[in-house]
């Protein structure tokens, strides 16, 4: 087993990831920005080292000096969390290199399933479902008329190497498709340094349902069924919930056969997660497979009672899995808590906590960095703490995340909790009725 | 189903209550001394009503302000918590006779086992195993010889209507009897306004092992495993788990059946506990019934994914129970955090609490009515939070507790944290080798 594992993120995962090593007796390294000295990530870990200034790409990102830091402190094993380099084949590679552990996938793994049109092929290859599309990158915009054609309007088109929105484009009729190709391409360009583009038949009335799959290092995979997503603003997941209200035990099935196939069929190590899009006669189609720790894990562990970060770690550390698949048996429900105002088109509300009152008692687990006197620095990700609830049913896990949000108490900056609150008594959200374009008609209410 | 629920209790056990009834939609009315002003329970509550000033006679014991408060509010039912007026026959009779459901124990129910000599009187009839020792409460001295020589020493004198370990003494030989029957009648006369005493066998070695049940209006019961309660230092409990280390899954089933042929027997409507003593050659002996809920019941509810209050609220409102058994399905321990200086003999440490920073993630409940800035009275028991952790293990339990520990900081109070982290480490405690008598050796380390 490891002897101690730095963690190359900061925030709540950060946490997350040292609460679980100091469970399982191994040491831990934080690393942090010069602004985020004062995070409880760096309080709780064993040692830490600061790895330069606020930009990613000088501190988060900046490989070199993650390195330097894990050989300083004698780090066996490297934690990338979500985002940064968790998706990294290079630094996967410059670990291995290094005789340092990555915990997450191998450079191979990583260049096979993060570009979007390779993962799509292997995925046709391993004979799971996927969306009708371009069969890889498109080569002009003559081709991507040709394609769009074949496969029918509505299509979408999506930068190859993107994420979270961006180079992504709806197109519902031909005359909209030259704009929108020069659009993405310079949006994916400036944000990604990479054009390439693909195309896929545009679902209507999608859900984005998730399953978690864990593949040892002797090629055998589990799935831990699913989570729906679908709440997103901007491709950005608001909240996520297990089971889906739109899942029925045949549907979790044929999923969690996907999944599991497609795992095995890459030879996948560590714990992953294979999104589809799943249409309204519960056709599912293989978006992408991200090799890392999601932000919505957690719902997932409140179900099955299962660490998944300790998983992530035995894995890593050669121990085989059990192979066995885990089904639900309980309702959990996670509301990401962001430091935006809902009232002002969820505008980043960065600054000092004066005052915070975390929700407890039955059901309820939070995991968060932040704390009265903390000050959120403007640099990163809005997303604060992340509240789960827990119950024997769907309707008792939202009353009770009705009553954790009433109970949560922020001052000195604006917060997502009148958001998750409002949206706990939407009737469409209470009736489990809602598709990733829910956002895209709801309005806050009057602020009381 | 009940519109309004007044919490006739305060602290964490009240915030316990209203999180439920908020969570089932339920109204709630907290009451209040002068000095608990500032606690949650009143903040979270729809309403609340102070009923006098800080000594409990005044206002927590005070029925007819308590039955005023309901009246005025329209409750229609009491939930009185654990203490106080929780086992109280009159208040329960009170309650009844204007209309208001007491959430507990009827008075006949109370009076039943609320005397301990006649409780142990029915558990014989009912066919439970009982200590053997005095048929009912000791005449006078002579008797109390008498029947400690039929039953042998050691034995144990006990205040009929004692409880947390006032008026009771073990005796070891005849020389001491006249000393402790003296003593323990004039300490249960100033406790209780009740000098009966009773005499009972001493149980070398025993350990505190409770069976959790739940009875309906039909005369059904059912069991929900065992808690260990024998970490307790004099009489008070520190520190819960279940399963209990000293369990088989033979002791559990007989354990189990007499704890439900004891309230079946009584036709005992609610949620309960049956104590029993069990010695080391896992003989168990019932030692009395809690009409009801206990503090350390978060941890039952832990291992069984199952809401106690919500369901001594549902039976109270005639709902049938299923008539299941649960067994543990994973492993859960509470921590009791008081305001005391473990380094000072446990002396209570009352005053402003100026930090507070609290545990969270995977596997971790807490249950507190204090918060930074919250001023703890010196008026009443000194406990401030119940920390629970669950995993799949024992081992990971105590991993886990380790780490919430460490985590939780308070800041302006001397706390039991420190004691709860060393025990966190003690062999005999790790090895689940512990009895009643525990805390007799303990000695705390020098702080660090």
């Amino acid at each position: 087993m490891f002897k101690k594992i730095l963690i190359a993120n900061r925030g709540e995962i950060a946490l997350r990831v040292i609460r679980t090593c100091r469970e399982m007796g191994i040491k831990t390294v934080a690393v942090y920005s010069t602004v985020d000295a004062e995070s409880l990530h760096v309080k709780f870990a064993d040692e830490a080292v600061c790895i330069g200034p606020a930009p990613s790409k000088d501190s988060y990102l900046k490989m070199s000096n993650i390195i330097a830091a894990a050989e300083i402190t004698n780090a066996d094993a490297i934690h990338p969390g979500y985002g940064f380099l968790s998706e990294n084949a290079k630094f996967s590679k410059i670990c291995q290199e290094h005789g340092i552990k990555f915990i997450g996938a191998s450079p191979e793994m990583i260049d096979k399933m993060g570009d979007k049109a390779t993962a799509k092929a292997t995925m046709k290859e391993a004979g799971v479902p996927c969306v009708p599309g371009s069969e890889g990158i498109l080569e002009d915009f003559e081709q991507a008329k040709k394609v769009a054609k074949e496969i029918g309007y509505p299509v979408m088109m999506k930068a190859t190497a993107g994420g979270g929105g961006k180079g992504m484009r709806a197109i519902w009729k031909e005359e909209e498709l030259l704009k929108a190709w020069e659009s993405a391409r310079q949006e994916a360009a400036a944000a990604f340094g990479n054009d390439g583009m693909y195309m896929e038949k545009l679902i209507e009335e999608p859900r984005h349902i998730e399953i978690q799959v864990v593949g040892d290092s002797y090629g055998k995979a589990c799935h831990l069924s699913e989570r729906d997503c679908s709440v997103q603003r901007r491709h950005q997941k608001l909240t996520e919930e297990t089971p889906s209200p739109f899942m029925t035990d045949e549907l979790r099935t044929k999923m969690g056969e996907a999944a599991v196939k497609a795992a095995e069929y890459i030879k996948y190590e560590g714990a992953g997660t294979v999104e589809f899009l799943v249409d309204k006669h519960r056709n599912f189609y293989f978006m992408e497979m991200n090799t890392r720790i999601q932000v919505e894990h957690p719902i997932t562990e409140q179900v099955i009672d299962y660490d998944l970060i300790r998983e992530q770690i035995l894995v890593a550390a050669g121990v085989p899995i059990s192979g066995k698949n885990y089904l639900p048996q309980l309702h959990s429900i996670e509301c990401r808590i962001n430091a935006e105002d809902p009232y002002n088109d969820f505008r980043p509300s960065p600054g000092k906590i004066t005052v915070l009152h975390a929700p407890g008692g039955h059901g309820v687990r939070l995991d968060t960095h932040v704390y009265a006197g903390y000050t959120i620095p403007p640099n990163y990700d809005s997303m604060i703490a992340k509240l789960i609830t827990t119950a024997q049913t769907r309707e008792e896990a939202i009353s009770k995340m009705k009553r954790a949000l009433d109970e949560f108490y922020i001052e000195g900056i604006k917060t997502t909790i009148p958001f998750h609150r409002q949206l706990m008594d939407e009737p469409d959200y209470v009736a489990g009725n809602y598709t990733t374009k829910f956002m895209e008609t709801f309005k806050m209410n009057d602020p009381e």
